[in-house]
């Protein structure tokens, strides 16, 4: 099998999603399905996650169909990860309500000959010293991305801070970044994070857009205005897949591709949130992410 | 007396500030005071506000010595307005200690001849029929700027309303928007107000930056990152002078102008938080103002 550009280590799941635009059941979701999906708009990905023998086929179908490599996509005696969560009228708040890791939790990635070759590799949330593992396995990627969260930035500090200095890219939110960093404000927090080894910082603010920090430069784009916000599941992990993608499908990993590839990251995750879980990319083209980048070209220029 | 550019009405003020980097007593403030020396980095503003027979020469003199006509700084019997705050380690909370309306409680704005003759107004938070009364007196400005607040548009939803049709540019912050269109979707409730009559409307989301709604287009700006926020007071009015400052110098208010504006708006308000109240402008420069337009312009491109 010939090598795909991107490698995404992460969940996949089926996500039960209230929001105050209704109810939608067992969606396939988890962040590395996300992820991978829009990335795949734009390059060859390879998918590592776990499922249970209850996946069914229709899924693997989609994600085949999108030209992602499953071949990582293992699945194990079990159930496949559960999640159902209901979003409060301000969907900036959720709770949940039931999880299920399934097979998910005795996860160990053993990551494929293709999808080791990939030059880009994303690490989605998963114990940090499981994502130290797979940096062990896949060598010397072109640019490392990974995404962590609160719980493990409390749980494995240490070994999360190991990381760090193997990380390109570090893709996390503002409450994660602070709670990393132990510093309120986020440019000091940002500095910090750098100075703990991560080449650069990217930081999601949801509905307000991302910050991109460097050790020489600092880069603010604000998220798409949206008339409609129907479901936000999945938007961060749409994000990183699009400016992944982006990233992988130009060869680039300088100051430049990234500022466009977190514009297209805004772009897709502007659209992912127009449906339940990640209904709306089956609908998308191209051609609709390059119209709504011009749009968003026109959105920002002064 | 020659025409100034730019009329402001609203409040001038003695702020005792508390933040969590320390506390300044008897800062002079007020939304009006703070608006006008924004915007006297470009353009010569007359400023109409009352104050108490407390009112020292040597704030009237600090006004003067930024080229604001001060005629319209109408001496009263009795205080000036004084307020006492403090925020939160998040600075986006902060709690009213003591209000002290002052000479404040009974203003109705006069407005002289060269103020009248202001090809660019702003109607600063007072109450509604006193905006409606100013308008009157001004006759057809080139372009209407008004300011508002919860309390009026819960206690004075209707006369407000009233005047949205003469409203150029309703400058209010997410909370107000919501509010006023009875809309939690930020983009309908700017659509909403539009549909009321206001010609555009800027919505100021504090550290997360602002949003221009015109009819047929959407600007959107991150805010500056900056690594220390002093004391936020006076930062949206200190927006507005900027904004309109640049306006009124460039004698526009197409859509391109807005833009720049709104870009020069962010960076005093960039500015003035660096120090409690209004301190940091005095030692400002336009060069400090251009370098730092420069530096958003190197944020934001892509």
């Amino acid at each position: 099998m010939s090598a795909s550009a991107i490698t995404v280590i992460g969940s996949v799941a089926f996500d039960t999603l209230e929001t105050p635009a209704g109810r939608a059941d067992d969606e396939l979701g988890g962040a590395a399905t996300h992820f991978a999906v829009a990335a795949s708009f734009f390059a060859p990905v390879s998918l590592v996650a776990p499922v249970g023998d209850d996946f069914p086929p229709a899924a693997r179908d989609y994600l085949l169909s999108r030209g992602i490599d499953c071949s990582g996509l293992e699945t194990r005696p079990g159930k496949t990860f559960r999640w159902h969560g209901r979003y409060h009228e301000d969907m900036n708040k959720r709770d949940t309500l039931h999880l299920d890791l399934g097979v998910f939790a005795g996860f160990t990635p053993s990551i494929g000959d293709a999808a080791k070759r990939a030059p880009y590799v994303f690490l989605g949330t998963i114990d940090p010293a499981l994502q130290a593992n797979v940096l062990e396995q896949v060598g010397r990627p072109r640019l490392v991305g990974l995404d962590t969260m609160t719980h493990w930035i409390a749980e494995a500090r240490k070994p999360l801070e190991a990381l760090l200095s193997r990380v390109d890219l570090l893709l996390i939110n503002d409450e994660e970044a602070r709670q990393l960093a132990e510093e309120s404000n986020l440019v000091k927090a940002a500095r910090r994070i750098l100075a703990l080894g991560a080449k650069r910082v990217l930081v999601k603010r949801g509905e307000y857009g991302a910050i991109l920090f460097s050790p020489d430069s600092v880069f603010a784009v604000p998220a798409f205005p949206l008339e409609v916000v129907f479901d936000p599941t999945g938007a961060g992990d749409t994000f990183a897949g699009g400016l992944m993608g982006w990233l992988a499908a130009s060869g680039a990993d300088d100051e430049a591709a990234l500022r466009r590839g977190i514009v297209y990251g805004t772009v897709l995750a502007s659209f992912v949130v127009e449906d339940f879980g990640g209904r709306r990319m089956r609908s998308l083209t191209r051609e609709h992410i390059e119209q709504r980048y011009r749009q968003f070209v026109a959105l920002t220029q002064f």
